[in-house]
Protein backbone atom coordinates (compact mmCIF):
# COMPACT_ATOMS: atom_id res chain seq x y z
CA UNK A 1 0.00 0.00 0.00
CA UNK A 2 3.03 2.39 0.45
CA UNK A 3 5.18 2.52 -2.14
CA UNK A 4 7.91 3.89 -0.21
CA UNK A 5 7.96 0.44 2.24
CA UNK A 6 7.78 2.09 5.42
CA UNK A 7 4.21 2.34 7.44
CA UNK A 8 2.01 3.78 8.71
CA UNK A 9 -0.65 3.51 6.20
CA UNK A 10 -4.04 4.19 6.80
CA UNK A 11 -7.32 2.82 4.94
CA UNK A 12 -10.95 4.63 5.65
CA UNK A 13 -13.15 2.81 3.87
CA UNK A 14 -11.39 3.15 0.20
CA UNK A 15 -9.23 5.81 0.98
CA UNK A 16 -5.53 4.84 1.63
CA UNK A 17 -3.01 7.44 2.61
CA UNK A 18 0.53 6.54 4.00
CA UNK A 19 3.14 9.93 5.87
CA UNK A 20 2.32 10.18 9.57
CA UNK A 21 2.18 13.92 8.99
CA UNK A 22 -0.55 13.84 6.35
CA UNK A 23 -2.74 11.19 8.51
CA UNK A 24 -2.65 13.42 11.41
CA UNK A 25 -3.64 16.43 9.21
CA UNK A 26 -6.92 14.12 7.39
CA UNK A 27 -8.17 12.88 10.36
CA UNK A 28 -8.07 16.39 12.36
CA UNK A 29 -9.61 18.15 9.38
CA UNK A 30 -12.12 15.20 8.89
CA UNK A 31 -13.31 15.42 12.38
CA UNK A 32 -12.54 18.89 13.17
CA UNK A 33 -17.06 18.96 14.37
CA UNK A 34 -15.31 16.46 17.39
CA UNK A 35 -13.61 17.87 20.16
CA UNK A 36 -10.67 20.63 20.18
CA UNK A 37 -10.22 21.81 16.41
CA UNK A 38 -6.43 20.47 15.80
CA UNK A 39 -5.56 22.78 12.82
CA UNK A 40 -6.49 26.46 13.96
CA UNK A 41 -9.66 28.50 13.40
CA UNK A 42 -8.61 30.62 10.83
CA UNK A 43 -6.09 30.96 7.43
CA UNK A 44 -3.41 32.64 9.76
CA UNK A 45 -3.94 29.79 12.62
CA UNK A 46 -3.81 27.10 10.61
CA UNK A 47 -0.91 29.14 9.13
CA UNK A 48 0.83 28.89 12.30
CA UNK A 49 -0.07 25.15 13.31
CA UNK A 50 1.65 24.05 9.84
CA UNK A 51 5.16 26.50 10.71
CA UNK A 52 5.26 24.64 14.05
CA UNK A 53 4.52 20.99 12.56
CA UNK A 54 7.39 21.81 10.12
CA UNK A 55 9.42 22.93 13.47
CA UNK A 56 8.60 19.54 14.79
CA UNK A 57 9.63 17.91 11.38
CA UNK A 58 12.69 19.38 10.54
CA UNK A 59 13.80 20.56 13.57
CA UNK A 60 13.21 18.10 16.78
CA UNK A 61 12.50 15.05 15.00
CA UNK A 62 15.84 14.50 13.83
CA UNK A 63 17.89 14.53 16.67
CA UNK A 64 15.15 12.85 19.24
CA UNK A 65 14.76 10.22 16.96
CA UNK A 66 18.69 9.71 16.97
CA UNK A 67 18.64 9.64 20.45
CA UNK A 68 15.49 7.07 20.56
CA UNK A 69 17.76 4.72 18.40
CA UNK A 70 20.68 4.54 19.95
CA UNK A 71 19.43 4.60 23.49
CA UNK A 72 16.81 2.47 23.01
CA UNK A 73 16.99 0.45 19.99
CA UNK A 74 20.61 0.22 18.95
CA UNK A 75 21.08 -3.40 21.09
CA UNK A 76 17.78 -4.51 19.69
CA UNK A 77 18.79 -3.65 16.30
CA UNK A 78 21.85 -5.29 16.92
CA UNK A 79 24.55 -2.01 17.04
CA UNK A 80 26.62 -0.41 19.95
CA UNK A 81 25.28 3.21 20.85
CA UNK A 82 27.11 5.60 19.27
CA UNK A 83 27.89 7.98 22.44
CA UNK A 84 29.12 10.77 19.85
CA UNK A 85 25.93 10.69 17.78
CA UNK A 86 23.83 10.67 21.37
CA UNK A 87 26.19 13.87 22.77
CA UNK A 88 25.60 15.67 19.62
CA UNK A 89 21.83 14.79 19.22
CA UNK A 90 21.20 15.67 22.66
CA UNK A 91 22.64 19.25 22.40
CA UNK A 92 20.68 19.94 18.97
CA UNK A 93 18.04 18.46 20.56
CA UNK A 94 18.44 21.39 23.63
CA UNK A 95 18.72 24.28 21.48
CA UNK A 96 15.50 23.44 19.56
CA UNK A 97 14.44 23.28 23.31
CA UNK A 98 15.81 26.60 24.01
CA UNK A 99 13.72 27.78 20.97
CA UNK A 100 10.31 26.24 22.09
CA UNK A 101 10.85 27.74 25.94
CA UNK A 102 11.19 31.17 24.38
CA UNK A 103 8.02 30.30 21.83
CA UNK A 104 6.24 29.40 25.04
CA UNK A 105 6.67 32.19 27.12
CA UNK A 106 4.71 33.92 24.68
CA UNK A 107 1.84 31.50 24.44
CA UNK A 108 0.40 28.46 25.97
CA UNK A 109 0.64 26.49 23.26
CA UNK A 110 3.45 26.26 19.98
CA UNK A 111 0.85 27.57 17.35
CA UNK A 112 -0.58 29.76 19.78
CA UNK A 113 -3.03 30.05 22.71
CA UNK A 114 -4.98 26.60 21.45
CA UNK A 115 -4.07 22.85 21.59
CA UNK A 116 -3.53 22.18 18.06
CA UNK A 117 -1.31 19.27 15.85
CA UNK A 118 1.53 20.92 15.86
CA UNK A 119 2.29 19.94 19.97
CA UNK A 120 0.23 16.35 19.22
CA UNK A 121 2.86 15.67 16.70
CA UNK A 122 5.27 15.84 19.78
CA UNK A 123 4.27 13.26 22.06
CA UNK A 124 5.16 10.32 21.32
CA UNK A 125 8.94 11.18 20.92
CA UNK A 126 8.97 12.82 24.35
CA UNK A 127 6.88 10.46 26.04
CA UNK A 128 10.28 8.51 25.49
CA UNK A 129 12.62 10.89 26.53
CA UNK A 130 10.47 11.56 29.60
CA UNK A 131 9.95 8.00 30.27
CA UNK A 132 12.52 5.32 28.88
CA UNK A 133 15.26 6.87 27.90
CA UNK A 134 15.43 8.74 31.77
CA UNK A 135 16.09 12.25 30.39
CA UNK A 136 13.51 14.19 32.07
CA UNK A 137 15.67 16.81 32.92
CA UNK A 138 15.54 18.38 29.16
CA UNK A 139 12.22 19.06 29.73
CA UNK A 140 12.18 20.04 33.29
CA UNK A 141 15.34 22.40 32.95
CA UNK A 142 12.80 24.42 31.08
CA UNK A 143 9.82 26.11 32.93
CA UNK A 144 7.43 26.83 30.54
CA UNK A 145 8.15 23.52 28.17
CA UNK A 146 8.21 21.92 31.11
CA UNK A 147 4.45 23.39 31.95
CA UNK A 148 3.74 22.79 28.53
CA UNK A 149 4.28 19.16 28.18
CA UNK A 150 2.65 18.59 31.25
CA UNK A 151 -0.38 20.08 29.58
CA UNK A 152 -0.42 18.34 26.71
CA UNK A 153 0.89 14.78 28.42
CA UNK A 154 -2.09 14.63 30.65
CA UNK A 155 -4.91 15.49 28.35
CA UNK A 156 -7.30 12.56 28.46
CA UNK A 157 -7.12 11.55 24.90
CA UNK A 158 -3.20 10.46 25.19
CA UNK A 159 -3.51 9.27 28.66
CA UNK A 160 -6.44 6.79 27.17
CA UNK A 161 -4.26 6.03 24.43
CA UNK A 162 -0.88 4.81 26.04
CA UNK A 163 -3.40 2.58 28.06
CA UNK A 164 -5.06 1.43 24.93
CA UNK A 165 -1.26 0.72 22.53
CA UNK A 166 1.45 1.10 24.76
CA UNK A 167 2.83 -1.71 22.01
CA UNK A 168 1.66 0.01 19.03
CA UNK A 169 3.34 3.48 20.10
CA UNK A 170 6.40 1.61 21.12
CA UNK A 171 6.58 -0.12 17.91
CA UNK A 172 5.62 3.04 15.59
CA UNK A 173 9.14 4.80 16.90
CA UNK A 174 10.81 2.44 13.84
CA UNK A 175 8.47 3.52 11.61
CA UNK A 176 7.37 7.22 11.96
CA UNK B 1 12.04 36.79 12.31
CA UNK B 2 13.61 33.26 12.06
CA UNK B 3 13.95 31.55 15.66
CA UNK B 4 16.23 28.95 13.48
CA UNK B 5 17.76 31.44 11.96
CA UNK B 6 17.08 30.62 8.17
CA UNK B 7 14.93 32.17 5.35
CA UNK B 8 12.52 32.29 3.83
CA UNK B 9 9.96 34.14 6.19
CA UNK B 10 7.25 36.25 4.93
CA UNK B 11 5.63 38.90 6.51
CA UNK B 12 1.66 39.60 5.09
CA UNK B 13 0.67 42.81 7.03
CA UNK B 14 1.66 42.15 10.46
CA UNK B 15 1.68 38.23 10.52
CA UNK B 16 4.91 36.65 10.39
CA UNK B 17 5.16 32.86 8.52
CA UNK B 18 8.74 30.86 8.74
CA UNK B 19 9.04 26.91 7.06
CA UNK B 20 8.66 27.37 3.03
CA UNK B 21 5.62 24.11 3.25
CA UNK B 22 3.74 26.01 6.20
CA UNK B 23 3.89 29.32 3.47
CA UNK B 24 3.24 27.92 0.34
CA UNK B 25 -0.01 26.29 2.12
CA UNK B 26 -0.99 29.45 3.73
CA UNK B 27 -0.68 32.05 0.80
CA UNK B 28 -2.09 28.70 -1.41
CA UNK B 29 -5.17 28.77 1.22
CA UNK B 30 -5.83 32.52 1.45
CA UNK B 31 -5.95 32.64 -2.11
CA UNK B 32 -7.68 29.59 -2.99
CA UNK B 33 -10.56 31.10 -4.67
CA UNK B 34 -8.41 32.85 -7.41
CA UNK B 35 -6.49 30.72 -9.95
CA UNK B 36 -6.00 27.28 -9.26
CA UNK B 37 -6.95 25.19 -5.67
CA UNK B 38 -3.43 24.00 -5.04
CA UNK B 39 -5.06 22.47 -1.64
CA UNK B 40 -7.60 20.12 -3.30
CA UNK B 41 -11.17 20.32 -3.51
CA UNK B 42 -12.19 17.96 -0.80
CA UNK B 43 -10.92 16.25 2.30
CA UNK B 44 -9.96 13.54 0.50
CA UNK B 45 -8.27 15.30 -2.22
CA UNK B 46 -6.02 17.64 0.80
CA UNK B 47 -4.83 14.45 2.19
CA UNK B 48 -3.40 13.33 -0.55
CA UNK B 49 -1.74 17.08 -1.67
CA UNK B 50 -0.76 16.63 2.04
CA UNK B 51 1.10 12.94 1.11
CA UNK B 52 2.77 14.17 -1.73
CA UNK B 53 4.32 17.28 0.05
CA UNK B 54 5.48 14.78 2.88
CA UNK B 55 6.88 12.54 0.23
CA UNK B 56 8.53 15.34 -1.89
CA UNK B 57 9.91 16.84 1.90
CA UNK B 58 11.20 13.51 3.27
CA UNK B 59 12.12 11.87 0.10
CA UNK B 60 12.99 13.76 -2.81
CA UNK B 61 14.31 16.65 -0.97
CA UNK B 62 17.18 15.29 0.95
CA UNK B 63 18.73 13.57 -2.06
CA UNK B 64 18.49 16.41 -4.61
CA UNK B 65 19.34 18.83 -1.56
CA UNK B 66 22.95 16.95 -1.80
CA UNK B 67 23.01 16.67 -5.36
CA UNK B 68 22.81 20.67 -5.68
CA UNK B 69 24.92 21.41 -2.95
CA UNK B 70 27.45 18.86 -4.39
CA UNK B 71 27.77 20.03 -7.52
CA UNK B 72 26.37 23.47 -7.95
CA UNK B 73 27.51 25.17 -4.96
CA UNK B 74 30.52 23.19 -3.40
CA UNK B 75 32.96 25.46 -5.27
CA UNK B 76 31.46 28.42 -3.96
CA UNK B 77 30.76 27.28 -0.04
CA UNK B 78 34.65 26.33 -0.65
CA UNK B 79 35.16 22.52 -0.06
CA UNK B 80 35.52 20.03 -2.96
CA UNK B 81 32.59 17.98 -4.48
CA UNK B 82 32.69 14.48 -2.37
CA UNK B 83 31.88 12.13 -5.48
CA UNK B 84 30.48 8.96 -3.40
CA UNK B 85 27.75 11.63 -2.15
CA UNK B 86 26.49 12.37 -5.23
CA UNK B 87 27.01 8.72 -6.63
CA UNK B 88 24.70 7.75 -3.87
CA UNK B 89 22.36 10.66 -3.88
CA UNK B 90 21.69 10.44 -7.26
CA UNK B 91 20.95 6.23 -6.64
CA UNK B 92 18.03 7.57 -3.94
CA UNK B 93 16.87 10.46 -5.97
CA UNK B 94 16.77 7.56 -8.64
CA UNK B 95 14.75 4.99 -6.79
CA UNK B 96 12.07 8.31 -5.72
CA UNK B 97 11.78 8.95 -9.47
CA UNK B 98 10.90 5.47 -10.21
CA UNK B 99 7.60 5.36 -7.92
CA UNK B 100 7.02 8.95 -9.11
CA UNK B 101 7.27 7.15 -12.30
CA UNK B 102 4.60 4.25 -11.41
CA UNK B 103 2.48 7.11 -9.37
CA UNK B 104 2.13 9.53 -12.54
CA UNK B 105 0.91 6.03 -14.72
CA UNK B 106 -2.15 6.43 -12.66
CA UNK B 107 -2.81 9.82 -12.39
CA UNK B 108 -1.40 13.13 -13.95
CA UNK B 109 -0.13 14.81 -11.37
CA UNK B 110 0.91 13.39 -7.72
CA UNK B 111 -2.02 13.91 -5.88
CA UNK B 112 -4.76 13.11 -8.89
CA UNK B 113 -5.77 14.28 -11.92
CA UNK B 114 -5.35 18.45 -10.85
CA UNK B 115 -2.14 20.50 -10.15
CA UNK B 116 -1.51 20.88 -6.57
CA UNK B 117 1.13 22.08 -4.09
CA UNK B 118 2.28 18.68 -4.03
CA UNK B 119 3.59 19.10 -7.35
CA UNK B 120 4.47 22.78 -7.36
CA UNK B 121 7.03 22.09 -4.71
CA UNK B 122 9.25 20.19 -6.98
CA UNK B 123 9.67 22.88 -9.41
CA UNK B 124 12.87 24.75 -7.82
CA UNK B 125 15.16 21.45 -7.53
CA UNK B 126 13.82 19.90 -10.37
CA UNK B 127 14.92 23.02 -12.49
CA UNK B 128 18.42 22.80 -11.35
CA UNK B 129 18.60 18.76 -11.78
CA UNK B 130 17.14 19.40 -15.78
CA UNK B 131 19.04 22.46 -15.88
CA UNK B 132 22.44 23.72 -14.65
CA UNK B 133 23.35 20.15 -13.44
CA UNK B 134 23.34 18.18 -16.72
CA UNK B 135 21.40 15.69 -15.43
CA UNK B 136 18.21 15.97 -17.53
CA UNK B 137 18.63 12.25 -18.31
CA UNK B 138 16.74 11.76 -14.66
CA UNK B 139 13.53 12.90 -15.51
CA UNK B 140 13.54 12.33 -19.42
CA UNK B 141 14.77 8.36 -19.34
CA UNK B 142 11.02 7.90 -17.43
CA UNK B 143 8.35 8.57 -19.46
CA UNK B 144 5.19 9.47 -16.94
CA UNK B 145 7.80 11.43 -14.88
CA UNK B 146 9.03 13.41 -18.38
CA UNK B 147 5.38 14.43 -19.40
CA UNK B 148 4.32 15.55 -16.14
CA UNK B 149 8.13 17.74 -16.17
CA UNK B 150 6.87 19.46 -19.28
CA UNK B 151 3.36 20.15 -18.16
CA UNK B 152 4.47 21.43 -14.98
CA UNK B 153 7.54 23.05 -15.86
CA UNK B 154 5.31 25.29 -18.12
CA UNK B 155 2.84 26.95 -16.44
CA UNK B 156 2.73 30.60 -17.50
CA UNK B 157 3.22 30.98 -13.49
CA UNK B 158 6.36 29.25 -12.99
CA UNK B 159 8.06 30.75 -16.54
CA UNK B 160 7.13 34.46 -15.31
CA UNK B 161 8.39 33.53 -11.60
CA UNK B 162 11.84 32.45 -13.31
CA UNK B 163 12.03 35.29 -15.82
CA UNK B 164 11.43 37.40 -12.32
CA UNK B 165 13.27 36.30 -9.79
CA UNK B 166 16.04 33.92 -11.22
CA UNK B 167 18.60 35.27 -8.75
CA UNK B 168 16.14 34.85 -5.73
CA UNK B 169 15.25 31.00 -6.73
CA UNK B 170 18.94 30.91 -7.15
CA UNK B 171 20.00 31.87 -3.90
CA UNK B 172 16.95 29.85 -1.82
CA UNK B 173 18.79 26.97 -2.84
CA UNK B 174 21.31 27.28 0.17
CA UNK B 175 17.69 28.55 2.21
CA UNK B 176 15.12 26.10 2.03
Amino acid sequence: MQPFGVVPVIQDGDYTLFESRAIIRYYAEKYKSQGSDLLGKTIEERGLVEQWLEVEAHNFHPPIYDLVIQILFSSKLGFPADQDVIKESEEKLGKVLDIYEERLSKSKYLAGDFFSLADLSHLPFTHYLTGAMNKDYMIRDRKNVSAWWDDISNRPSWKKLLQLYPYLIFGNVLQV
